[in-house]
């Protein structure tokens, strides 16, 4: 019975740091009220938390209502951190994100579209990873290690199986990145999408919903689909490619996995600058930007191009919602920026292809979170097992403390 | 702790009833292997679901082996029985279905497709229902009532919110069903495709997939998507419209949603009849079967018809495949006849549409089920309450036998 309840209180102790990680600042009272815990427990289990250096308690501001207020509950970003890093087309990023998803410190470097091989990004990213720990406090410890990637990556050992935009195939990249890192947490690895799917469902633009499809635009189109809660993984961990779902089989642009008219293809970053008649050298994220800002402000060329991907985007996502009957669909990548000039059309296909009672309760946003969506949902990764188990995790961390690193 | 103990005994009770539904007969070493239960216990509980009616034991027949075989568990069909109906768009199904998923006896009529209203519908199957439970064997009991519907049905309550094929608009089939039947149980209602899916999953050729797309053809194209285990029902419950997945928006054939170019308006009934030319006056499965057995007696425009909605259904599958990374994609309904002959095309579809990585591990298959997926998808649902907790039920029944009619 001693085991049942040291049990209990371990698992207690996980879930009120998941709440606090993903909700805080909370009060005891509504912590009490949602974990079905009284006070007693409740401050014991925060004290706990408190002393480890995970969450730190402080007195609320003026609530205005009568009686003696609840303390505050807060992640305490000092201690603990991840390291998490996101690989992109175009860019290599790197953080150290504190409890409750906190970016506290982060580097990033161009990357070349003639893709470095898995050999030059792992060094740049151990190279990161060695800048972000020595920065970090004294006293603070890296507690896991999350990797964000374009490309299809099998679950457990992080293998991309197929990265088309860095010509990828079967490359040992969460094996390598943790060797290179050296320090002892395995490194997770997923796909950039699916990341950005689940950091937007926890903390973004799809808190709240158990049905959610996040559309990550970068130069092709990846997806993260959210099915009663649960990301949508499939057999092996491959779902959820909305971006190679065919929607233009006979006259559709070439696309890079080989195929024709998917929908990366006629909504990707390649088919907007064409049809914004843009030259076939310029390419990238501003060049994008500038097509927006032109038709922001009336040129009709740019017009026309962001309501022709428009088109093609609003066939896509009304595909997706008549599959999944979402509550929300969230546009993310650089679609957060492409979306608002070409919410016209998407809306319109919407209305003409979707069955009525599909989209009944589906709203349209864009990504919460921003360009930190995929390093955020990386994080998560890394603190997995913080938040699965945070007293076993401290326990072994304590009886290892000079394996971290110190300044001064 | 008594009223723990009752509850495990209550559980374990409807765990192996639920084994012995799905996977009977199985023998009584094999329950104990599967639910974790020594062979007392499993005795006592065999026992007392024996003494209900509802499982019987037998000598199994010669197994070459040495030591005492184990008794083999069956489900018994003469106790519980539950009935089923489906309403497809040319007929009406209705049957009494056993435990274990046996159709003990069924009836149907042709429905003409100028459609009948909601209360001539709930007429027929109403009186299906009453010759079926008066022709069932004295002393058996209908525990639930499931049926199917080929449209988007509200969860809870049975209400049709879309059924495009019969005209129907927010009409309450379920609530309207229960009341002509007139003698207890609730009707369950739920979409043909979702029901398919579940019963492929649970007995089908979907059996041992906890990831599979379902595709089901009547006039139209429905759907029904196991994701990770659970079917994808979304937001409202109205998830898995796949046959609404546009893959030809500008060229496209219009559908009957009002849209152009959906997956079913290029591979339905209608488009293969028309590929086929077959006069528009035709229409019904015979009609299909014809131009299938056409084909397999080598008539080139026939098969060119098969090779044409084959190669639809191709772009559609391979998008399918592309977002849920499925075991296995099952063609049924009309499919099943169809897909044989339209199988290369969706192959080479496969081979140039999907990613590599998606598709390695996906089968290909017919339903086993046939024609009576939906009506055995339509009968689990019926039989949920007994499975949930057979003692519960059998208490309740026990108490009012002579709510059930007799014979003689």
């Amino acid at each position: 019975m001693v085991v049942v309840q040291e049990e209990i209180r371990r698992s207690n102790l996980a879930a009120l740091l998941r709440h606090v990680h993903l909700d805080g600042p909370v009060s005891r009272a509504a912590l009490g009220e949602r974990m079905g815990l009284n006070r007693s427990t409740i401050g014991a289990l925060t004290a706990e938390l408190a002393a480890a250096g995970l969450v730190r308690e402080e007195a609320p501001t003026e609530t205005g209502r009568a009686g003696r207020p609840s303390l505050l509950v807060r992640p305490e970003t000092g201690r603990a951190y991840v390291l998490a890093f996101d690989v992109a087309v175009d860019w290599l990023f790197a953080a150290r994100v504190g409890l409750g998803g906190v970016v506290l410190d982060r580097r990033r470097a161009a990357r070349p579209r003639a893709g470095p091989d898995l050999d030059r990004v792992v060094e740049a990213l151990a190279g990161f990873g060695r800048e972000l720990r020595e920065a970090a406090p004294p006293g603070s410890t890296c507690v896991g290690v999350g990797a964000s990637y374009c490309g299809m990556i099998r679950p457990g050992d992080g293998m991309v199986r197929f990265g088309p935009d860095l010509g990828w195939v079967d490359q040992a990249f969460g094996v390598e990145l943790g060797r290179r890192l050296g320090f002892g947490p395995p490194v997770s690895v997923g796909n950039e999408a699916h990341l950005g799917a689940l950091a937007e469902q926890q903390r973004g633009a799809g808190v709240g919903f158990r049905n959610l499809v996040y559309l990550h635009g970068d130069v092709g189109v990846g997806g993260g689909i959210i099915v009663g809660g649960r990301l949508l993984d499939g057999e092996g961990g491959y779902g959820c490619e909305l971006g190679h779902m065919v929607v233009n089989p006979y006259d559709g642009r070439p696309c890079g996995c080989g195929s024709r008219g998917c929908l990366e293809a006629e909504v990707g970053e390649r088919a907007l600058l064409d049809a914004a008649g843009r030259p076939a050298g310029l390419f990238g994220r501003d060049a994008l930007r500038d097509v927006v800002a032109d038709a922001d402000g009336g040129d009709p060329v740019a017009r026309q191009a962001l309501r022709r991907v428009g088109d093609w985007l609003g066939i896509g996502v009304a595909n997706l919602i008549n599959l999944f009957n979402p509550g929300v669909v969230i546009f993310g990548g650089m679609l957060r920026d492409v979306y608002p000039g070409a919410a016209a059309p998407v809306r319109a296909r919407i209305a003409s292809n979707v069955l009525p009672v599909a989209r009944e309760r589906v709203r349209l946003r864009t990504s919460a979170l921003g360009d930190d969506a995929t390093l955020v949902g990386a994080a998560e990764l890394g603190f997995a097992e913080l938040l699965a188990d945070p007293h076993g995790l401290l326990a072994r961390t304590a009886a290892r403390p000079t394996a971290e690193p110190r300044r001064g």
